[in-house]
């Protein structure tokens, strides 16, 4: 992709990272946000072409596509209160990790004005601000889409062209319900593992004993707050089911760690590396 | 350390490491072990002087230190059967991952004979067999010493000297009671976590949407059930305690959830995020 206008709304790690690999490509990128600094920031680093925290109405009606790198509950927000500005037949996405409860309202709030097609990159960093933006973070990463009946395969042949000059490789598409029942398991449970695992008793002074299986089990521990607190409350029977189903299975280990049961714990272990290795990268 | 007898029981990932760290640095190391593949591939490669899989009780008599890389129920038999080869004043130490209920049983059964100064090397891999020996895997790594009232400064130094002859850089002096106690948490809890999480449902279908944060928190479900079994059971008290904190702690953050009390989970992140800072590497 190169030569289009692309407005990024929300000039955090993944909006800057976004605006990065965007124009570096040789597109033309507009970067909306609050603060002052994060504008200031990406203009001085060229993230950004043009930016704004005010007055920014010419940049969306220009914008051929717009990135809502927002928080979920700002999303609904900001479209209500935008939807006029968009240009006719511009492209509207987001990278928001659940999707239910926010993709079909954006889509009801634009009607036929502009075409609202979700996704979510998979990828990361576990630090925040445009300070940190990387695009060399999406490099053979994951790109899950979520279209409903309302999207056109024109507008998925957009956002697969972006994510694929910003460095994605792999594109699933999913159902929002499918979408968050995954992310129930394979992100969220995960998080809320290691987060639980932190907050169960202070064990600093263990520090200078954690091997490699510690640090890597517990890195997505360090975890924003504010954005998490939401993803998890907006998914949150997904989540809960996910939860009884894990500690069910913690339950019956301490049970055969009760009653010495070598055989039941060698099955679990046995099954346990048998179904590890089909999440190996092939 | 160079120019020292050393005996190697059990070439298998650790103890081919150990003897391919050990003859580079210029020592005569002797392997043994109940498999002729084994003691054949580690002399083909150059990781041993010399090895057998019976007849070897010149290689004990002859060495200075011999290390036991042994699965823990087998220790103890090797050691009431081998004691009376041991040379006056070797030093005698293992690599098991759990102390109580082994240290102070050699030690009773050496007597005077030679000294048993038990040691943890730790760092690892997911993955069995001289074949996969790798002394590389060594070097900054964390060793701790476990001694009792039975051990000497003299012995100390000798472990000392060949850790770091492997790479080791950080030395820590636990008591067995303690190790147990560490381990119990920062490795043995983390591993029947990523265990549970496999085996909590089948859900291969979502490999494809697996991230780094999903793949680093399950690496260690890849696991030697004879081993770790064992670990598992010996440890059974402390184990069973942290399993018991750490479901206190993830019902604690589902109940949360189910009231949707978000200034909760917040200070439950924030707390998170705060502890796990205090375990970066510095």
């Amino acid at each position: 992709m190169r030569d289009k206008k692309i407005c990024i709304v929300g000039m955090g790690l993944l909006g800057g990272s976004f605006a990065m690999g965007l124009i570096r490509a040789g597109n033309i990128v507009y970067g909306i946000d609050i603060c002052e600094e994060s504008i200031a920031y990406a203009k001085e680093n060229g993230y950004i072409t043009d930016g704004s925290v005010s007055g920014y109405g010419r940049f969306v009606s220009d914008a051929d596509i717009v990135v809502l790198c927002l928080y979920p509950h700002v999303i609904i927000d900001w479209v209500k209160k935008n939807a006029a500005l968009l240009k006719k037949g511009a492209v509207i996405t987001d990278v928001c990790g659940v999707k239910c409860g926010i993709v079909e309202k954006v889509q009801s709030i634009l009607g036929d004005k502009a075409e609202f097609y979700s996704g979510h990159p998979m990828r990361g960093k576990e630090v925040l601000g445009v300070k940190n933006a990387d695009c060399g973070i999406f490099k053979n990463a994951n790109y899950i889409l979520t279209p409903t009946k309302k999207n056109t395969k024109e507008a998925e042949a957009v956002i697969r062209d972006m994510a694929e000059t910003l460095g994605f490789v792999t594109f699933s598409i999913l159902s929002p319900e499918q979408h968050d029942k995954m992310v129930g398991y394979v992100s969220q449970l995960t998080h809320v593992i290691a987060v639980s695992l932190m907050t169960a008793a202070d064990r600093a002074e263990l520090a200078p004993y954690a091997g490699d299986s510690f640090r890597d089990l517990t890195r997505i521990a360090t975890i924003d707050e504010t954005l998490w607190s939401e993803l998890f409350l907006r998914n949150r029977e997904n989540l809960i089911g996910e939860i009884d189903r894990f500690c069910a299975s913690m339950k019956e280990f301490k049970e055969y760690l009760d009653r010495e049961d070598e055989v039941a714990i060698k099955e679990l272990l046995r099954l346990s590396t048998e179904r590890r290795r089909r999440f190996d990268k092939s």
